[in-house]
């Protein structure tokens, strides 16, 4: 058979009579799942004794076990479980589990998702349309279906705050909503307080997504942006993150995407969240769960079947909460009539699950793509070839030959602005620290536990610009550790304790063209390789799964006490209190650059 | 001001800058409606407290009452009534009411709604691509938010079974499509036989919906079509009559569209079918409630505000009610952005209810149109000038200047294949009679109960098609009754107790081009005039509802069994047993011509 792709399932424009064949027992199914617990997502119900006829990819009916009496290809048992529709991600980033679309299927089917709607706003952080692009062929040839919300804020910020790879005028958003059918909806809106204060450029680019009757995803903190930003058009967030906002945005029209995420990360706020349904009463009908970020080796641990479990264990009845984890999302999109349900005409997008909502099998497009909660050998095929990123996206890790990456040390008295790390990891606190005279840079770290930061221009569009930087109780004990993912501009960011190390970890990544490391007396102790725009690895989930978790151990090894999704934050030049980007120290509120010494 | 119509209110992707200013509090609102408790469609719940800020005709937020301190244009205090979204009707026929788009709107305000799905299925039957064109110009020039879903079934069966006006295939359809943004969705396909056996032109019209990620609105009678209906990419239906078939097409995927009508006709199945919410316990997530068909008469006192009441004395809470009467339609229809909630950037489509749910003032884009149960004089302006269809649509009855209405007096003993009606007034029963020998037809309709009925087709496109037969039960005590409505074809359908009663109420029909009349003694007696297509009058709502009512006090007068809906689907030939067309009486199940008259 051709590659398992989306297009393995023709349109229904073209099997409708096929299908109605079926239905009607004219011509038999090419598969019957049968003895099967129906969990019914229009419904919100369980329904008994079922079984399902398959066609060509699609559902051709829900019949009552036992219906089926011609010859089908293939019969298969469900003795008794759950079987439901694949699970519909309304929200995530690929590029936060640093794998190809591709390869992401591979967890995405394992997690019983068979379809994402995906924001590629890092690779168009660093390589503009060409990295949206890119993605968007990737994802076409992926065994999973895969939308794009188009990324509507690159940059994050200016040109002024941080270099960046790339920038999304309204032109060129306009361009690849006509170009590609997969281009959705506009991707989240993360600049919301420019949003609510009727920025040109940012309602321009609404504008073009709106004109197209694409709907418009965002982002938004604070109640006192949600009646502000609702005008402004955007219709679901996945950053509500206690009951009262949530509350406030379903009100004022918005669907909630309700995010779970690992509980030791500050993303699980669903608990909180879902208290607007369980607590305050408000009907979960446009309620929605989604994943967002995902580390490579959480992903299999904590995919979109894990929140929907959450849901459950929040209070909602699993049928409510499976129908929140499919069709919900589907209907936000004006996809319910193809997915989400196990009505006829669908995707045969099928999950048998057991009592706990676990995924055991997966079938996409009608083809077992999963059994026993294993890969199966048409999937590992499928996946032996994968989706190969243009020349260009291998090399966008552009440096001068050589690059001072620590401050001078001040010879009298300074205050130093310094960037103050502590969990979760995402906000960043201002202190600053006077600087006694020292005799090296050892004696003010042990001192007033401190180390180097550096960001690093890669982009190739300045003269090798680098910020030099000092983070505070972060902890790091020795060497350093790098990484070219650096939201959002994604240029390199490098700690460390000393100038040898840290020159070590940017020329490794230098050399692999992307990825996050830990370097200690000039030898690289772990490296995960991301050679595609440095953002990405080219190889199968499990292999990056490993690499990240041989990092993480080296990682808390060297004693960095934020994780590194938390580190490559550090540039995010959106997030209070201070940030550093290949300008200089950003202070947020004040969306200004200062120095790192001052003259007490 | 310019006419108000749809588009007196701008898209919102020109508007939200101006909308997040008012929201901000950065500039004031055009209108602020305050002291309101509002019924949220999004969480279904009544929120006390409330007031809206609106302007352009969009709702730039939904504050705590005493928010806005500004200046507005003005103030409305709701004295606590309850602030809700105007109704989306998701699937009507404005045909049925004998009036233009333009005239449907005023009751349709009235009621509350202020946005309508219509099936312009008549008037293509009459007319054609040109009927369905002209109808668009139409709801373009009205009042109100009307969207088309394309008529899919036109002729309703084919030109060996009757002659009709239209003749809507796959490519005509595909054009309107491609041509009109209204034009939303494929109408109800009411073929369902020939679409559950796969019939090529039929799916081949389906197709043309599909491809263009348009959807697919049906009509299907019976549990053992529906696995295949669906299977057919139908994912509409406001057909389903009882809670059984209503729970099968849920859990088939298809939306269920609850209709509610006058409770003496058939048409009100809403409350058997929301059983399936109600006693079965599925979500309504999926359930609207829509009106179908009404005579103009009955359209102010049972509107789709009624129908939503309906539900509530049905059993759903009121926000459950008015949000099946609102947003779940927008939402099938994919337009949940747009109306049917009160969210930030959506269309000011808003009604202040009493507490019985019953609509005292509507606000259209933003303008008072109804205020204490009238219609405003800007309103009542807008509806001084409507919408005048081409000359053409004037001019679609057309006869020969001879024709015979009357079969001869068979001169032996034969059995007649007799229309027996009965109440409801929709199945119409096969009645073989034995026709004794008789001196006059009147000794036969005496004997037997029994009075002449014709059709004779009126597009010009036979010599002057007639066929007859006899009618059995109806009662007709005296004259003739006649109508250019006669489903689907529309071609004009007299009973008559005499050939010289039946000559005049035809010629009268031809000389106002359309009517339904009841004539008496070679007078008639009541005449609706229907000069456009011969089925919509060209005059505003009350004076049409006002024909309709003295019409139907002749009509009762005269006898008629049935009512005048039920006496135009008498053509209606995919409707068991028995129905006569201009080619003459058709046995539905066998789908075929019979001669009225068979040798004993």
């Amino acid at each position: 058979m051709n590659k398992l792709t989306r297009f393995s399932v023709s349109p229904l424009s073209d099997m409708t009579r096929q299908l109605a064949d079926v239905a009607s027992g004219r011509s038999d199914p090419d598969l019957v799942i049968t003895g099967a617990r129906v969990l019914s997502t229009y419904s919100e119900r369980m329904l008994d004794d079922r079984e399902l006829w398959i066609s060509g990819g699609r559902i051709a009916a829900v019949k009552h076990a036992g219906a089926h009496r011609g010859k089908a290809a293939e019969v298969y048992d469900a003795k008794g479980g759950i079987v439901a529709p694949g699970l519909v991600d309304p929200h995530l980033h690929i590029e936060s589990s640093m794998v190809t679309a591709c390869a992401y299927a591979e967890a995405a089917l394992l997690n019983g998702t068979t379809t994402i709607f995906c924001d590629s706003h890092e690779i168009g952080n660093v390589m503009d349309v060409a990295g949206v692009e890119a993605m968007l062929e990737d994802a076409r040839q992926a065994p999973l279906s895969i939308f794009l919300t188009v990324p509507s804020t690159v940059p994050a910020t200016s040109a002024e705050m941080e270099t960046a790879g790339g920038d999304l005028t309204p032109d060129k958003i306009a361009k690849i909503f006509d170009k590609w059918p997969e281009a959705v909806a506009l991707g989240e809106k993360m600049d919301f307080v420019p949003v609510a204060m009727s920025d040109e450029r940012s309602h321009a680019i609404i504008a073009e997504s709106l004109k197209r009757g694409r709907p418009v995803s965002g982002h938004v903190y604070g109640r006192e942006f949600v009646a502000a930003y609702a005008a402004a058009g955007v219709t679901d967030t996945h950053e509500a993150i206690d009951r009262e906002i949530a509350n406030d945005l379903l009100e004022a029209g918005v669907w909630i995407f309700l995010r779970g995420g690992p509980p030791t990360t500050p993303w699980h706020s669903l608990p909180e969240a879902i208290k607007a349904v369980t607590e305050l009463g408000a009907s979960h009908k446009r309620v929605a769960v989604c994943t967002d970020d995902r580390d490579a080796d959480d992903l299999l641990m904590f995919g979109q079947d894990w929140v929907t479990r959450q849901a459950v264990k929040a209070g909602m009845k699993p049928e409510q909460a499976w129908s929140m984890g499919s069709l919900h999302g589907a209907t936000r999109f004006g996809m319910g009539d193809e997915i989400g349900g196990l009505g006829g005409g669908r995707r045969a997008d099928i999950v048998l699950l057991d009592d706990t909502l676990k995924p055991v099998n997966t079938w996409y497009g009608g083809e077992l793509v999963v059994e026993d909660e294993k890969v199966t050998s048409l999937l590992d095929e499928t996946l032996s070839e994968r989706y190969r990123y243009p020349d260009a996206a291998y090399h966008t890790v552009k440096l001068p030959k050589e690059i001072k990456l620590t401050p001078d040390l001040p010879t009298e008295r300074v205050l130093a602005h310094c960037i103050r790390t502590e969990l979760p990891g995402i906000t960043l606190i201002h202190d600053t620290v006077e600087l006694e005279h020292a005799n090296d840079w050892q004696q003010h770290f042990d001192r007033h536990n401190l180390c180097f930061v550096s960001v690093i221009e890669r982009h190739g569009k300045s003269d090798g610009n680098v910020a030099h930087g000092l983070l505070s109780d972060f902890s790091l004990k020795r060497g350093a550790v790098a990484s070219s993912v650096g939201h959002d501009s994604h240029n390199i960011i490098i700690a460390g304790t000393n100038e040898a190390d840290m020159q070590v970890a940017l020329r490794a990544i230098e050399e692999s063209q992307g990825g996050v490391c830990v370097v200690d007396e000039g030898k690289v102790r772990a490296m995960v390789e991301l050679p595609i725009a440095g953002l990405l690895s080219d190889k199968r989930i499990d292999d990056v799964a490993d690499a990240v978790r041989v990092l993480k151990l080296e990682w808390e090894e060297a004693g960095c006490s934020i994780p590194y999704m938390g580190f490559n934050l550090i540039p995010l030049s959106v997030i209070p209190e201070i940030r550093i980007t290949d300008k200089g120290l950003v202070l947020v509120p004040e969306m200004k650059v200062i120095d790192l010494f001052e003259k007490v």
